[in-house]
């Protein structure tokens, strides 16, 4: 296996064993101690959800779909695989029965990938894998106190403290990364969501802890300018940013694959175009979450998730 | 069975039997002598279709995906649940062999449902079953002269006369409720109807008879404000009105599950953004209809309808 | 809803709230002070699973494939509905989080359903939910020494120690099941086990405690014979027995919708002939799990396992 | 387009409009003025269905798996397009909200099918549709007294009286045709029938009127047997036979694509040596019904119904 | 069958055999020695793709979607199949392992379609087909020296000189129309192009022979002008235009089922109404392409293929 | 990557880069001096296809499906991965648009994989690939004269010897193999070959040239015996022997997912009980030929083609 990109004007998209958009094996680009700019890695984990699972197939899926992933970015004009070191980081280790245990051990996983300049990009997996992501990156990043900034693309706020008991869940994942200090809820701002919700009590804790929140519906009256300020502010302060996107906040028209579809989102392109927006944020970080491919019929979920992988990497390029 | 929503902190919304957004049953809200706010009742009935059949399993698919449905209405902020007594009154008797006699039995069932002020929510079925519901809500406002006022969502007009010599079907509901007295056609609004048509015949007849028709292509012209007059004079006229949702006035995309599509419609959002602008009409009555699981491989169809019932219903709370 | 068996010559099988078969809801049957011969319950639970989960949706994929389960068995020329009382218990409480937290759970909600003397039919769901249900039924059978005589129809031996550091998954339940005394290894029969094993350690085990193991390839040598002496030792005995039913004993091309299938198994009707053989058995419970709808496309596993829960009751009409 | 068979040699079976096996248009068969052994025609109505419809697709779908039906029979070493005359007589007429009128429309249309001697095929469709193909081979064959010989393989007996108030539908259609003297009843035969059923008055109609009926349990038992003294009857008698086969016949692992599928039946290989067994026996027409193309993921159950034809037509050859 | 269009309210839509829009078979309506408008043919091949094959089932796929196809116009106001005389020409024939072969054998065929001046429209097949159709309008326009315009709606350009050592390839059909002179590429708009490429070395080179590229993201800035300009040129010319319509050009929710799907593309609304505002142009041929049917679950990919011919169409009624 | 294979009870089947059954990569092995008994690699090329395309995704998705192929035989007794050094090859270079291109770029690539001792399994890909790997393994045994034995499990000859003026496709490979001496005829197999078929010429060259051919039918009837003896003969003379197997020798029911599906086959189980018969014939190569994963909606036939491969192997342990 070669260890930069497999060029598919030779070997056809459909050829060859599935990495990440092609790219080599770490351990192929770490042997020629080659410098890794992003590691991109599965969690196969799906023990946090709390509807439909099944997203532990989902790096496998991501994976495959990921060989039409094209290179050259047309709207910024550069090629993404000769401007960047890339690498599949292959899949952490999981607990399939356990949330905590789970988080630890890929927070662990993740600590030792690529350089310690290497941002890393986790593919889940629901979006409870998102923690040890953050973790590990925040730990990267010199442990800034007030923890990092976060972007979180999703339907679903993720705030909630407890469901059926237990704390850590797919639920539950910001809160907890701002109770251990890991996300700066003041520089954290959710968009997209939408409703309905099961109470209100999960976009009163979110605001009450500082978070901007642009659901679904502000973004096409007074989102736009939210946002702007929101990234302009983060692109002049340089603060670290870590990008969370879970599928479910495009429309289930664009992402039937998913565990806990809400209707009425974005198009695809809509949410291209957002994270296109997002350049010039310090990117040190990001996960792309919850694709479940057996409810994906004609697999278009997993390709819009490979290519949103892409399309986070190039705003580094 | 609770006789009030069931908790899905306590219960997971992948357990129990499934009722229209695990609503109590009627006959358990009857029992407690609670007065009830709307019903929602099936209709699995399709033996009205000219094309695909297969909406008899509707109810079914809905009641199953509306397990997913949260109470907490994030755009009205309230509960929706909290604010009005729901209940689920079961499945309409039905003569799968024929249109009328199955018109009269679900209307003379419908007669019975709940108190005499409980709205009415009929789930298709195809969209034939519209007539009794019509009818049954049209005798619980008192029978108002010259009709009840109609908000039609729909790719077709459905004003057909005959077909296959045929007077009752799908395609030929409102003709027959505008002809037999039910609706008020110059208070009918059709919105999102799309083309190619059999003949121009069908809109010949609305608009001749005083039915405002604004099409898909109409309405990013000028529907808007159409659509904006005919809703302020709704409003101030403080009519009986009646909302009929044919789940393929969206885009085969976001429905593909109808035995009629029709390219190029809305957009998930645009349609619940439509649903939302008609908070203010007095709603006595509505149904969602032609939902075809079998043409579902993913279930968005009946997610979305089974969200369109709650839109619905959230128009009163 | 009817207590009795809502009759399919007035109301269609596609109309009505989906219990199992369309039997009457506990809670109704109960509150006629009618007695039950068996109630079917469902355990929505998937987290015991070693590969591919999803089967917490069996139970409501199960409910509705058996609307078209009709009452009279040709072979033995009973109506099963005239001659037992039948109920649908609902769903028992899970933890979706934890194995054994859930086994608790369920066997105390099992302890509850019906009289004492009904029998208990669980539909997973997992593997792993057996062990509550065989539980619960040995209590009510009064707690018998030695444990239950056990009928396992299965690809699996299920009798795997640990786990990924875990003693409670869908392949430990029967070494579980076997160490707390709820079944007795020398009275325990597997039927219909195929390789390929990750290791020979689970059948040198099953044999080691006096399990008798027939693989599928013995059946179509000996096996028979083994078999049938098996059961004539069962019947003269009447030692409480407990079935079994992992619907991934039958070929993937009749049962595509579980979570590890094993390729080379019984036809449908292989399956039913053998269940059709236990009739004599003292049968005092049974289950019916795996069932993993999103894998099922055409709805054949879902609609068989619905079969199957009516061949089990029926051995006892 | 040829009036012979398109050769697939010359023109890929991925290429043309699609007729049954790509056999030639009755209509450019007619107007060469050459005789016609077979015209297979489509009825494309499910009216008659009493569970799930969709079989008005089976003719479409039918002649699209065809186009891989290949003219050689390799077991009775034929080439069959060559030995006989075979034309596609396009879809019947249909009036898709009436079972009867439908019959009386299709036997009329049928009856003007090529020449007086050719032998009708019918393809559904449900199975109501057989009345009238049988009542148009029953008038082509002279209207032999007592009726036409009939052989039937089917899951269900179809001797339904009544269901919800309505004499004709896919479940009496052969009480009817007995009723109606179109077919003998001490000459047919009802094959592969299986449980479980909503009554046995079906099955007591059946026997009181001298139809011999062989259970799916039956032909592995002594079935084989009865089935041999019926055919070597038939043979000698010559008596002019009719062949009717349900497609849910077959096990649902190998017909899916089914209105109301029976679970524990027929393999395909089994269906097609039955089949095969009716060689000589004077066959005059046939019917291949309930194929409903929705629930039939991957295409096998149309590939099967087209080889079933294929296999009937070969009889003759 | 009819030489004019098939009357759905006489026979129903889902019977009979399928062609294009049910319009008559181009031989009956030659037969009748009437004016062609339009010929639609298929081109059942897919030796040209560089990734997922299978659309040489595209033109099937369509002509059965297309009996959904009603006939008159709703923003046009016109019934197309009466002022238009149109015809569905069979399936060209195609060398199914050579590109250039398959080329020729349709140009070949095209040419000897209805009348001289009859319009061709062809079905693919892979965007390679499209060569062939453009050479046989620009031979049936008399040659016109520099080509023929064209307006090519598509996520890719389709400029690639060779790949994997071939230069005849769906990636490199217009590259060869150019160079062979049937294209003019000052004259050539491509509308919708989307990113990732491969390399910029394809968009350099349709700029540097001087066509229009408008991407998907540039429609929606400064797009629209360019395209209006070009269109009033095109309209005031009158130059002979041939318009180029792949399926990819609309994103994956709208049209899975295609062999290389692109993301974030037009709605199908969006896609409908850039067809339309070629009204004026002087379309003398056009092709619809890279339908994949086996990626397609639910129908709506070939829905919207069949509804994008009848446009196109429409555009000239 | 390790290089012994992965355990599952360790790392969950679920996760990490898929290799056929977790094995090692063959680079690995080589880079640790260790020899490789079996080395599996993948053919993804289509290009020789009759009727539908999309083989060339077959290796990816029986990679996937391998996942859960365990090492423990269970008939046999042995962990197959400890008696055994296996390797995934990776994927051959293909010429998608040529098939004897691909031929000879697959030879070559197959010649140099391993050991000159190892054995080579291919993993196709249409039947065309074939070719290939026997001429590869002929050449590695020495180049026999006379050619190899083989051992064909197919519905189809597959000795056409010229479609559409192409000698070189997946109807032809053996013609090809035997004309070029790499096959013997005299010590060829053919089993399970079932009709239709286009002509009875394949089959008459096939026994003209002395190959045996043992038909579906004639399995059931006095195929056994013929087997046995073939089977006999060749174990005492030690040939070397080359297996091919067809995945469509199984009915639809079982591989749906393969483009030119027969009906009326093997079942799962009576085809790897053949395997096993094998066991004692001096296997030197191998292949798994012929899935079509886009028509697999379930995955079972991926899944039945990793176990078979398993089986192959296993032969050898």
């Amino acid at each position: 296996m070669p260890t930069t990109l497999v060029d598919s004007r030779v070997n056809p998209r459909f050829a060859g064993l599935c990495t990440f958009c092609r790219w080599p094996r770490l351990a192929d680009v770490v042997a020629e101690h080659r410098p890794v700019d992003w590691v991109a890695y599965g969690v196969p984990f799906d023990g946090g959800v709390t509807y439909r699972p099944g997203a532990r197939f989902g790096p496998r899926a991501i994976r495959e779909a990921s060989q039409y992933v094209k290179p050259f970015h047309l709207e910024f004009g550069v090629n993404v695989a000769e401007r960047l070191s890339l690498a599949d980081g292959g899949d952490a280790p999981v607990k399939p029965f356990d949330v905590r245990d789970t988080a630890e051990a890929v927070a662990s996983f993740a600590a030792g990938l690529g350089d310690p300049t290497s941002r890393l990009l986790a593919v889940g997996g629901d979006h409870s894998i998102a923690y040890a992501n953050i973790k590990a990156t925040w730990e990267r990043q010199g442990r800034p106190s007030g923890g990092l900034s976060l972007i979180h693309l999703d339907s679903h706020l993720d705030t909630v403290d407890v469901i059926w008991g237990e704390k850590w869940s797919h639920g539950s994942v910001f809160r907890r990364a701002i109770e251990d200090g890991l996300v700066d809820p003041r520089r954290m701002i959710s968009i997209g969501v939408k409703g309905p919700l099961n109470t209100g009590a999960d976009l009163d804790y979110a605001r009450s802890v500082g978070a901007t929140v642009i659901t679904y519906e502000q973004m096409f009256r007074d989102g736009q300018q939210t946002l702007a300020q929101f990234l302009k502010h983060q692109v002049e302060e340089k603060r670290p940013s870590y990008l969370t996107f879970d599928i479910d906040v495009v429309d289930p028209a664009y992402a039937p694959g998913t565990g806990t579809p809400s209707v009425g989102g974005f198009t695809s392109a809509e949410a291209l175009a957002l994270l296109r927006r997002l350049r010039g944020v310090n990117l040190v970080g990001a996960d792309v979450v919850e694709v479940l491919p057996d409810r994906d019929p004609a697999g278009i979920t997993s390709l819009l998730a490979a290519h949103v992988l892409f399309e986070i990497i190039a705003l580094t390029a």
